[in-house]
């Protein structure tokens, strides 16, 4: 009873009260009348999340699961795919194109750095036989966000698809996918929609679908253009995710009640507040420049170890953080502020994080507080 | 989604997770096996928290109806019995007593003090007919702990019933009625005990138990020997709140599986960081001394209005804390640090409350959490 649980990873965040009670609700079948009516409403949704007049499909499946419906339903072995790879979910992208049979050009960079909209334009000139971009919006193992706008202001002009992994950015900050010209936009339930895992989105622009139908897919689960043509009719290919989809038709009515822009606000100014916060105990950000509106990854100085640091902040005051991924294991620790996370539960993180610190360091919390309020007055952020 | 909704109020608090789960569990019946079992392990529970041998009644009533119970099982028209008000539970102490019939002697201070051992001590010298003291241990108005323990002493010594409201204590601060000689002791469930309103407990001592033989009351309701007489079997008299006895069945073992010796040392540290910030804040605790351990309470500067900074702190923050009662209702603010509320939670309402106030003071937030981290290791307070 010290101290509440407070859950700060990139996935899964904590679960408002109304999702919980809607998903505790009585089951229901899938392919009955009160289960359609549910999907038609939550489509409707997800298109204003997704910013899109195309269907969003939903899949049964984890995020990983929609990245690789992704390559699969657009992209035929020996097809050339440009791999934006700049921490540990752009090697995903990479391992799921090469089990696909794709002929990848890797496009990398260290760890911490943003794939900028010219490296892309660069390496596409380098490589016109590419017929598609594929990257993290925001790239959760090093909490750095690629300018995906302006990447998409380059495949947009050209014969390419871009195929966006936004797992830890739909929902956090604006990409609205028709508006910026992004190809597929794909995301899980488990981080800013706020419900439990088990379930990702994935929409494709006019051209995707196009090229989707010249190829379809001979993948039995992932079929796009099935889960499409059953989605007019408000049901998906096989078993429906019911309780996660009632639970996220609940989750999207909360995010578009407060109003989309409200939310990015809101996560603009925890992210202000986090950056302002670990850096004023002296801890160096992963992500100077281009960052992530969902998660804080900060580097440990040298002798300190990530997991030692995580386990005492969830032992001693209930604050659950992630260490870093892969290279960065134990000199990394990402702080998530996305979905049902607020000023106070950050407060907290902040607090236990200086705790577990050596020298316990001083003088980082209410300014940090003080750049959140900041930060709300002063939305959007100027580019 | 800016803010968590966080109630620091003094009742209701907040209803852990495990205990809504509990109570949102099919119904069952009062009279029937299911009900006797948990009733029997609860009354278990409740003779530790209560430090008693004697049973502890559960009553389908707010905390006041217990207060009532007390008083008509106990005390007779034309008895006299001394009241120690100095708060509006106090003062509803002789309501209820006047309402009886009773000869009340009036013992009364300033709001924000306590009523100490001595005083009762002279008033009973000088009012040797009394044959009973009303008191409340933590009284809610002005978060003043009257020392109870000092009290017990004085009364056991004669033939005096010491009847406590421990309504905002039972669960928050010690008070072993048995081994401190506490006659009669109540408590209501929406406090510390982290369960809705609507139950109310009330344990007696041997002598009172005799008493209450030798007047039996003529109330059909709060009949306390009928009510003993049903606990025998695991029953109570009239129709049991069976969802809220679960729910305390729940919320106990919650407690005892901490140790309440744990539990206390945390309202104890929570009471140090909510005194370090607001004294920080350059507000004036009401309490000065004898403080209890669930709330405190700050006087405010001429001229602020209790109601309109607790209206902006919910409003603009989520935090939703108390405006003072009665002649205090708009120079006071009571901030709540009882069951379901950690360092964190405590945390967000120091930080509202001082956003709220007049050019937000500052420097009041890390001293905070240092108190509570201090408090925790030199637990327990020097006398």
């Amino acid at each position: 009873m010290l101290s509440q649980q407070r859950l700060l990873t990139p996935g899964p965040t904590p679960i408002p009260d109304k999702v919980r009670l809607a998903m505790a609700a009585p089951m229901i079948h899938h392919r009955k009348p009160e289960f359609k009516a549910v999907y038609q409403e939550t489509q409707k949704y997800l298109q204003q999340l997704f910013g899109t007049a195309q269907p969003v499909i939903p899949l049964s499946s984890s995020g990983t699961g929609a990245m690789t419906a992704a390559v699969i339903n657009l992209f035929k072995p020996g097809e050339t795919v440009l791999v934006a790879e700049a921490g540990k979910f752009g090697e995903r992208w990479l391992e799921i194109a090469q089990s696909q049979g794709l002929d990848v050009v890797r496009l990398s960079k260290p760890w911490g750095e943003a794939i900028e909209a010219e490296d892309i334009r660069s390496a596409l000139d380098a490589h016109p036989e590419a017929s598609g971009v594929l990257v993290q919006i925001s790239e959760t193992s090093t909490g750095v966000m690629h300018p995906i706008r302006d990447i998409a202001a380059v495949t947009r002009e050209r014969d390419v698809l871009l195929v966006a992994d936004g797992i830890s950015a739909v929902g956090i900050s604006p990409c609205p996918m028709d508006e910026w010209g992004i190809d597929v936009l794909l995301t899980g339930s488990q981080k800013g929609l706020m419900v439990p895992p088990g379930l990702a989105l994935i929409a494709l622009s006019e051209r995707a679908w196009k090229k989707a139908e010249r190829q379809h897919t001979s993948c039995f689960y992932f079929d796009l253009l099935a889960e499409r043509a059953n989605g007019m009719k408000n049901q998906t290919n096989f078993t429906s995710p019911v309780s996660l989809i009632i639970g996220l038709n609940e989750a999207l009515r909360i995010i578009l009640d407060e109003g989309l822009e409200e939310v990015y606000k809101k996560q603009w100014a925890l992210t202000q507040m986090t950056r302002t916060g670990v850096s004023l105990m002296g801890l160096d950000l992963l992500a100077p420049r281009h960052y992530a509106w969902g998660l804080t990854a900060v580097k440990l100085p040298e002798g300190l170890t990530a997991s030692a640091i995580t386990a005492r902040m969830t032992k001693e005051l209930g604050v659950t953080v992630s260490s870093g991924q892969a290279p960065m294991k134990e000199n990394v620790i990402r702080v998530a502020h996305m979905g049902w996370v607020d000023w106070g539960d950050l407060a907290a993180a902040l607090h236990a994080l200086a705790y577990c610190l050596p020298g316990s360091p001083k003088g980082y919390l209410e300014p940090a507080l003080e750049a959140y309020h900041a930060a709300l007055r002063e939305y959007p952020p100027q580019a």
